[in-house]
């Protein structure tokens, strides 16, 4: 076995709490180099005198899947006193291999101080994600492009509704109002949760450009008509997330503003990262700014008013307007110093608030249960959309990227990761492969039968299209003629059925079956309390017959898409672009 | 070049800021397998619009050692604005292979997106131990058993100094104003630092057992005398640290002695982790406990009353009496939360304490800048021991251990750890080396050599003995006849040297020289701004001889034991025994 592949290291997505009794321990291996893993465990102060050893037990690890070079193994363990000492025993055909903390070894250690070592099992440090999280689909909604409800406050220069392309200027005088108008087609969707992209005051359409972190945009309407939003949301059932622009202000700002005017003089010099007097604020500025935009300034988060003034804002659209959760912009160039004291203060004031960082990279050292509850999540949408909409990647590649993604953080946290397949900062999925609708919702398939929190962007579920930004945020299309009835009832189904199958939304049991993707099909199981589940997917141009695991074979299933009962035979016949979502209960 | 061993992954000790400006990226290999490694790096928001590609720099990394499995490689890089995309460029022969967050490539990605990411160089986020803790030269003092200045407060049952050996229960009424007394001692010696283990009010002699965290302990006199013995330190440019017992509570804390009485209705119920009612106080407990030693009940540092009270004494100790630093007893069975909340306090009330956890095992959740300054260094010890006092390890074994612990966490984590080669948990340093005080000696060299801050364990440097607790906790001997004072000589010049040549005490630049181990020579090389160090250690038992690096070669230096000077040759004779400690500077 090849010892230098192997890693574990305690804490992270390596060894964790799942809840206040339950450790998750992880391995990585070379890939088919360990047949069998098992952990070896104990009580750090568990000794036998006679035999002069520390005890251990022995438990048998799950294969966890391959990403391609490695192997990954996982178990649960629940140590009676909450402490744990461990190790891992490696088994290839008749080599036997013990991995420590201390090293490798062909016997097991007799030293409990050999051992890799969680202490203590904590209740405050345990990652704890509000449960609703879950159990929601999102809805993103760009305001100023879902619905012009009150055209009495459209700002100057406003378009017909959809009478142009959306430019990176241009304003159609979406609002409020015209989401309140709305909630019926979205309770019929079926969405319980809307996020919002910022609705403060600024300039931009985007708005993400703050000028008062304490005002709603005039545009969008008044405080009193976004807690009637509110309201009425909580009525039907769905939450609300607003977008925190904390990394910087908009050019605006007036504390900004202040110190271009009063230059040392002013208060709020120390409100930023200003390198020399006085501003110059065309490109390069000499103040740190969010990528080289002038009129973004960094706001300096570490600053004790900044901090104060910015948590101020966490806590007041919480207790003022009962909003649900704060999406985290830039969120990985704030310092950790900030977002934990933002937890702190958020979780206050909303114990079961959703906390969600936008960062497309590795965000382990976001989500260690001090930070954030979840990020938006990138890189399951790459190998989704690499694999389904772009053609760009193998089947075998994909399993591997989903499998590393999967692998990558704690499985707590993989049950509230914000998983979609595109946003205001991408080109719609549609566009992405290539107008064609069967991919768009075989991924969408994909998207609501991952553990996680699945999130449309508002029109994808009518099959609108666009591009790249400023292209990817046209006008809702509210004519029933041009939308697309046939995705907006699949898009209804996929809800309803990620809805009333636990096991289709959490990750239990998720492994892709091995063998599959060499004939071009997607299958994965998983399972809950009453269910086994399999999805079958078949993107390519062909009809494909796969052999069936032996567990499933001659076994009762549902299909819940058209929710028929079937046997299954040995092998079984996927058509090209089509799929199966089958439940075993028997 | 294997895939499956390299590995990297952001923040930790793989990529950390060592200054406001300064990142360090570190790369892990499989041994022996890569002859060169790059960084390729740049701001993630540079974009060549003509080329359609990021912008990237290359930098070529240090090999930082191996520890038998892998190579590990070093860089420090200033990104111009605080942001940083990068991977490696990793070099064997005719190979090359690109290492990125999304995988490996043999051509550079050419989209930032891809590459490993340390978004923003935040300064609240850059670890920053205090600046004197490299520079101090610890004592640890058991109060019991240092020194009787004051038999007027012997506890009852007083044995005559060194009259018997230590047992579990006896008392030698060592006392606080016995450490003023012997100021002047230490002074010679040239410590810096004083660590006493617990000094507040308890039963034992060893005072882990707390009464009261808000009372001296009368055995070792009054606040009083506390306060001149820490302000006499002062004055003498020693400072002193305190041991924080805050993971459980003695049997007697009055708040636990509540418990036992009225159960249920007592107000500090909620201070433990009480599991049922009434409490039962044999083995097992009905409460969590430190191990399983019911008489240490296991205090509930997560409930806000049990944080405020010990967050009030942590305080109380730096404001009252102007202490320098906690040690922190069992520091990995308590709460990340509470930590976190204990270091803002502490630097608030003195910003420039050291916190000092006590944990065996790998520290890294704890050293990431926002719990600990450092932990007590086992692993280095246990390296040190395993081959120079036990003999269980081959040369190539104890460098490639020490390899391991340099690399296991941030170079700014490794400059401030705590060195130790024994305490009053360890058999003494002489005990385990079989009586053999030159391998002491070896041993401490290389504990004054290496980067952190070393600490003596009372009575080593005059040559105590004792076994395993409690052997280890002998009376300090204070007859001149019976010390030993060629050893307390060798300490001496040893502190003194230390105190003289920077790069003794800081990492820059450390590393083995290659081959030497199969000499059963150990060598390694530091420098400073002044000064290139070569440590030429011989501890086998014949004279040596190895062939110096060429860059050694009819090199100048200084003997610094000796203080004289020498032109090296090409080849150097190591006495059995034996060892050089060469300073470079022509």
């Amino acid at each position: 076995m090849l010892k230098e592949a192997m890693y574990h290291r305690p804490k992270n997505e390596f060894a964790y709490a799942i809840d206040e009794q339950t450790l998750h321990i992880r391995v990585k291996t070379k890939r088919n180099d360990v047949e069998q893993a098992h952990l070896i465990y104990g009580d750090p102060y568990d000794y036998n005198l006679e035999e002069k050893c520390w005890i251990s037990q022995k438990k048998e690890m799950t294969f966890n899947g391959s990403d391609g070079l490695h192997d990954y193994w996982l178990v649960a363990v629940t140590p009676e006193h909450r402490r744990l000492r461990y190790g891992f025993q490696l088994i290839s055909g008749n080599e036997t291999l013990f991995y420590t903390e201390k090293g490798f070894y062909e016997k097991e250690p007799n030293d409990a101080g050999f051992f890799f070592c969680f202490p203590y099992l904590n209740k405050k440090d345990v990652f704890t994600p509000p449960q609703w999280v879950n159990e929601t689909v999102w809805y993103q909604i760009f305001p100023e492009r879902f619905a012009n409800g009150d055209s009495s406050i459209d700002p100057e220069g406003t378009l017909a509704w959809g009478s142009t392309e959306p430019t990176p200027k241009n304003f159609f005088g979406g609002d409020f109002q015209g989401v309140i108008d709305h909630l019926d087609y979205l309770e019929k969707l079926g969405i319980t949760g809307l996020y919002f992209t910022p609705i403060f005051k600024a300039y931009s359409n985007h708005k993400y450009d703050t000028i008062d972190y304490m005002e709603i945009d005039p545009q969008f309407g008044d405080k009193e008509t976004f807690k009637e939003l509110v309201n009425k949301c909580h009525e039907r059932g769905i939450r609300v997330m607003l977008d925190a622009v904390f990394n910087h202000s908009g050019f605006y700002f007036p504390q900004f503003q202040d110190v271009i005017e009063k230059g040392e003089q002013s208060q709020y010099k120390e409100w930023f990262h200003i390198h020399s007097f006085p501003l110059k604020t065309e490109e390069p500025a000499n103040y740190d700014t969010f990528a080289y935009v002038p009129a973004m300034p960094k706001l300096n988060t570490e600053h004790p008013d900044v901090k104060t003034y910015l948590l101020d804002v966490a806590r007041y659209w919480i207790e003022e307007f009962d909003i649900d959760g704060w999406r985290l912009d830039v969120a990985n160039e704030v310092d950790h110093a900030f977002w934990r004291d933002f937890r702190a203060t958020v979780k206050k004031a909303k114990p079961d608030a959703y906390i969600l960082g936008e960062i497309w990279h590795d965000s382990m050292p976001w989500l260690q249960g001090d930070q954030f509850d979840a990020v938006m999540n990138y890189p399951l949408t790459t190998a989704i959309t690499e694999y389904f909409a772009k053609d760009n990647i193998s089947a075998t590649e994909f399993v591997q990227a989903v499998t590393s993604v999967t692998n990558m953080y704690p499985e707590t946290v993989n049950n509230v990761q914000f998983n979609l397949l595109g946003s205001h900062d991408t080109p719609r999925i549609l566009t992405l492969s290539g107008e064609n609708k069967e991919k768009v919702k075989l991924q969408m398939l994909v998207q609501f039968t991952m553990a996680g929190t699945p999130c449309i962007y508002y029109g994808d579920e009518i099959a609108m299209t666009g591009g790249q930004d400023p292209g990817c945020r046209k006008c809702m299309e509210w004519d029933e003629e041009k939308q697309d009835q046939d995705m907006f009832a699949f898009v209804q189904k996929l809800i309803s059925l990620r809805k009333e199958y636990k096991g289709l939304r959490m990750n239990d049991g998720f492994g892709f079956i091995e063998g599959f993707e060499n004939e071009e099909v997607i299958g994965y199981r998983k399972k809950d309390e009453a269910n086994e589940y399999l999805v079958l997917i078949n993107s390519s141009e062909d009809k494909k017959t796969v052999d069936l695991p032996t567990a499933f074979v001659n076994r009762k299933v549902v299909d819940l898409w058209i929710s028929e009962e079937r046997t299954l035979a040995e092998t079984i016949d996927v058509e090209a672009g089509g799929f199966y979502l089958l439940a075993l209960n028997d």
